[in-house]
């Protein structure tokens, strides 16, 4: 087992910890240890809610969660000799739950907390627990679906330079200033108040909170990507902005569906990273890089069989027609296959957490034929222990009396 | 081999069949055959222009296309007993080229012409010829890639029925309205002119085709999805709008990427579909359908290495931050695989078809993390006959002295 | 589409055809043309027995098909600059059928003709016919099977050499000499009586007859080796033992399980095979190369749903131990496969040839552990269209009323 | 994490641990728990030397080990209502080293010390030694290549009754009294001294253990089946012979080849499995089952370039012919990869531990065609740091310096 260099005690906040978490991403956050190429290290990690969500059966920790304390990030670790326009090359070998913590949990988020994708449809608070049984994970919330874990960190990344630290606030302060009362809003600004700067501390720290980016998307450097092929097994290479690279990471999820659509948002956990480090010098120039780019894992879940929902550009309530709109294509089809869920018995809230968390794929189908997107949600038909398939008698209802935690 | 129940002679054009093909769609469309569920027959088709471009060394044809002259469909088939609100349930059985046409073409559409997905960047018109040898595909334009076939057809669907024709008539000219002198165009309105109405004719057909549907986008109907995974072997449940359904077909694509990206956009061809039909009486509601669902084929290529580029929605030109824009940051990470490509030695345009043609899958990876969605662009390496993975060394020119057609 | 340099006309017998077949391997049989590395042809072949076999529901023509008269083979081709050591790199770029014989048929051979792997329990000449639909095959003897073809020559090779000639001539006669009268014998020596030399005549085609490789087993060369993933899309690097190479091809396959356990073995049928051929010059020493080597596909038919049974090597009548012996193991695998389909109704030989001829995987699981092997045999479950995994309830009868051809 | 209900303490040897493990099989071994249909536990076991060999660089012990003490069983489980006759259906749910003992470790058994599938050619003990990172291995001893696991226990199944029991003791003392001299031995006959018998003590475990199975062969029970597919993720469905089925198991392996051909034979670790038990009351009725069926799990390695070798059965030294004799055919087989890897630089124990321990998959391709079986060997091309395809130029060394572990 390789060294674990950055421990997390689940029974304390993350306030509380020997090595201080961070909670923002920005140039000036000290490396909490420096590797070499060719090593490998342990780092534990929170979920992304510090511990906030508990393993129970009422949705209103979903419901309060505070947004601005989230992804308590482990790092940044340096590599030597890594450079501004190098490639970090990072191994995921491995990711597990801690034992003493084998569960993970999906949450809808209020409309007016965060929301989600669909959360027009679903606005209020919801949420379910999953089991992890070796490989596989199964929910008291959700019953008939149990599948393998395609685990990842929803978050890693290279810290950002100072001039892409302001870059991106400058853009998105001038998207939010479109709208700027917007419920949900339309960006995450800088937030000091709540802000967890790692191993800095006094003024420097403060300032640093002040401009720090939050964590919620992903940007050039990688960060919140949420891409669940970045699995175990997988070999990403991030540019490198600062000296020494900087290297953090949390958000451990052990299943997600593509889009991440209930936004609280796969199966949600606490646990362990086994990261390995190298460089490619001069990497980014050489290749062209502006964002990461990864090579997926040989031991990501592999599904033959599917069953494909297309969506088009259309709003599903006014009937407007969007130009070219991916999103709303995709919400499409996640409605779609929602609908059909249903038809088994599935509340919408169960269906809309399966295709959430269950590996399924999102695809952009098609982008040039104006208006419309067609973009499709492929479901892995093996997930289900009944067959979900059409047929001429049509479905017969599988599923009754249990539904997902609301609040209380 | 199945009895063929709709020919096309490549040496004439579209107008000039014994059996007219419609390049429209519309409710009052007549049936050319009616089969019994259970039944299977073979559907010749043209390429989608019909005939325009020529297998040669120049772009002009592509430039000067005319693009209310397309999507040359064979049909509409009807099946027995299909009634509005039924799935028809289509069986995709094979598909090929014809032996005196084994080849196909992409192009890179002129921005005033209909552009493509990438026409800020490629705005003039280019092509590229692909030779067919057996299940691989080669070009003269593009060396050093060649792929196995995912045959398909771009445009595959049942006919509206009169509501949602005015439906989606209304929603796409209330577009238009908002940006009506836009080029390229938001959409694509009615435009009799050029209309082919099958075996329509006289008064009827004049006035069908002052309403009937353009081909360009797909609708809750099927049609234009331009779904590289509705491929042969693969199995589609359209909903039935009009009684005997209305089955018709065409489009064909030799190989494509997620997205069709090139907007001329896969690997067109002429050529030939066996089909099988069956039913699912009262689908829609039992299933809870909106618009097609199907399941993939067993014989689809596979690759398990891919090299994957990951975008976000930030315009590339402006740094202008877009809220979720699934679109912009599935652009980015298309030119983000542009970029890496060229450094082996392609031309832009090479690398834009590279990725518009090949097998390539396009992912919504994260779609809830304000502002920027996360999508990726997965190339299956072994497409390539030189390394294209990063190394230490970085890389090295492998294609040079060869590009792709331009106007002369 | 290639040009065909080897025609057939099924309407006619192998012995009439304007340019000759051959079913026997030496080395002095003439090319039928000589070709440049990177070239590309159209090869058309015989089914195996030559058409002795019909589409209809008798298995008289399987108890009495004429076994020395098998395997028209088509060829042989000629390389330029091929020479003896060299590897021919054979690109197997697509197969079909002929349009007007788009069906094939699988035999059980008696135990006095031929016999099969299982042919103590299944002595007696059987047969079933299978259609086409694109991909897919059915069979009017197997109901509720469907599978999408892995279409493979099972029979291709270059000329051995006079030195392989008699060598192998040596070791089989050999084994024949150890048990001269069995039934099935032990090995197929030469046969001049039956034999066709292809362009061969005279008294060097009757000489040559009299040494000439029957050509049941595969050998250094290639041959009759019935591996089911030399299929469409593969890549095949040969052994050149004569100057030129000589490459020579047939008994085509529709569909097979490993091991083509039926003997007749798989789903057998005419067809047309395109190749196209390069050259690595001293491959052999350069590569060590003994017996072929190959790159299997990318679109054989995948499936990741699959029941595995296994055999070990003690004997099903006599409860003997054998010996580390996979043959053994290998049958009681396919018997015990065989005995949990009849618990929904198919006969034992429906599930005999259901094995034989679908992609079932064969492997040797454990081959050490004395003194028995482990072998197993995996069904994907997707060729039934109903479940045939084990639940608590037990299997149902979905079959019956059918059943494969009979002798009358 | 479920309970563990068998620990074993690596520091202590078998003999001396709290609770007994069993290196035989026998009816009468009492169950050390039981349990009810739906529950999970975990269970600890020894590598199958029970700690016989150590991580270094002398194959000293390999040389030496004491075959007659190996397969330190954990268990025998019962599950509540199990009868002779059902099925017990067992999860493999997750399989783990010891965060201790991240390695393991593959030898080749001297000739007159166990030998192995290609003793003749390499009959001297040697070792190497695997270190997991992760998912994947790398071995000092063999540069150049890494995979990914795929975890399994070589040794599962449940107990046999006292008829069983007495016929595999008698056919295997039948097969011995044909060569009782043979080096190595045709079989493993009860061997009382080194007899672990569980929880038995006394009189009864000194008579069990003089009839009791050596575990050394694969039987009706499962046994030591040795499938590399029996992996983390599957599920198995194992006949019941006694009251409560009593399920045991052992030997982890980190990854093998299918034939586990090196006999010591896998990469060979001690750690943990956890177990999910259900039942199928009457299952080997209604199923007609005699041995173990299973189904693989969805995260096995996946890949989809191989580089395929065929074999015969044509004896490499002698020229003999055997007849249809697979175990011969997939020596040759594995022999010509071995030729092959050579090539590369690697020493034949090198390239023969590569194709023992890599997930390479092993077929029998042909088995019908008198006098030869087709075997064939597959090779992941992937688990090479560099390209093993032949190409014109022919191969470069690769690999040089190293070795594996030999004796001193």
């Amino acid at each position: 087992m390789p060294k674990t260099v950055f421990s997390v005690d689940l029974k304390k906040a993350p306030e509380q910890q020997a090595i201080k978490t961070h909670n923002r991403w920005h140039p000036d956050l000290p490396m909490v240890e420096t590797f070499k190429p060719g090593d490998v290290f342990r780092v534990e990690c929170y979920d992304w809610t510090g511990g906030q969500i508990g393993n129970n059966d009422s949705a209103n920790d979903v419901r309060d969660v505070d947004l601005t304390r989230v992804h308590y990030l482990s790092g940044p670790f340096g590599v030597e000799g890594a450079e501004p326009g190098d490639l970090m090359v990072v191994d995921i070998l491995d990711i597990g739950a801690f034992p003493e913590s084998e569960w993970g949990f999906n949450g809808i988020f209020a409309k007016e907390n965060g929301g989600g994708f669909l959360t027009e449809h679903y606005p209020e608070a919801r949420k379910s627990c999953w089991d992890f049984q070796g490989i596989y994970t199964t929910s008291r919330h959700i019953p008939r679906v149990r599948y393998p874990g395609i685990i990842h960190p929803g978050l890693i990344g290279c810290l950002p330079d100072h001039k892409l630290l302001a870059e991106a606030n400058r853009r998105e302060a001038a998207l939010i200033a479109t709208d700027p009362e917007r419920v949900p809003p339309l960006a995450a600004p800088p937030h000091a108040a709540t802000a967890l700067m790692g191993q800095m501390s006094g003024d420097a720290a403060r300032k640093a909170a002040s401009e720090a980016w939050r964590t919620v998307p992903p940007r050039e450097h990688g960060g919140n990507c949420d891409i669940k092929n970045l699995s175990r097994g997988s070999k990403v290479y991030f540019p490198v902005y600062v000296k020494g690279g900087g290297l953090s990471m949390g958000d451990i999820h052990w299943s997600q569906g593509d889009g991440e659509i209930t936004f609280c948002g796969a199966i949600e956990m606490a646990g362990w990273i086994d990261i390995g480090v190298g460089l490619i010098k001069g990497g980014m120039a050489k290749y062209g890089i502006t964002n990461p780019i990864f090579k997926p894992s040989p031991i990501d879940p592999h599904f033959d069989d599917y069953l494909i929902f297309e969506g088009i550009s259309v709003d599903e309530h006014t009937g407007e027609q969007y130009y070219l709109d991916a999103h709303v294509a995709y919400r499409r089809a996640c409605l779609n296959a929602i609908e059909y869920l249903k038809k088994f018995g599935y509340t919408g809230e169960q269906a809309y957490m399966i295709i959430g968390t269950a590996p399924v794929e999102g695809r952009i189908s098609g982008i040039v034929d104006i208006p419309n997107v067609c973009a499709t949600l492929a479901i892995p038909t093996a997930i289900f222990d009944f067959d979900i398939n059409p047929n001429s008698t049509g479905p017969t209802r599988q599923v009754s009396g249990v539904d997902v935690a609301r609040t209380t």
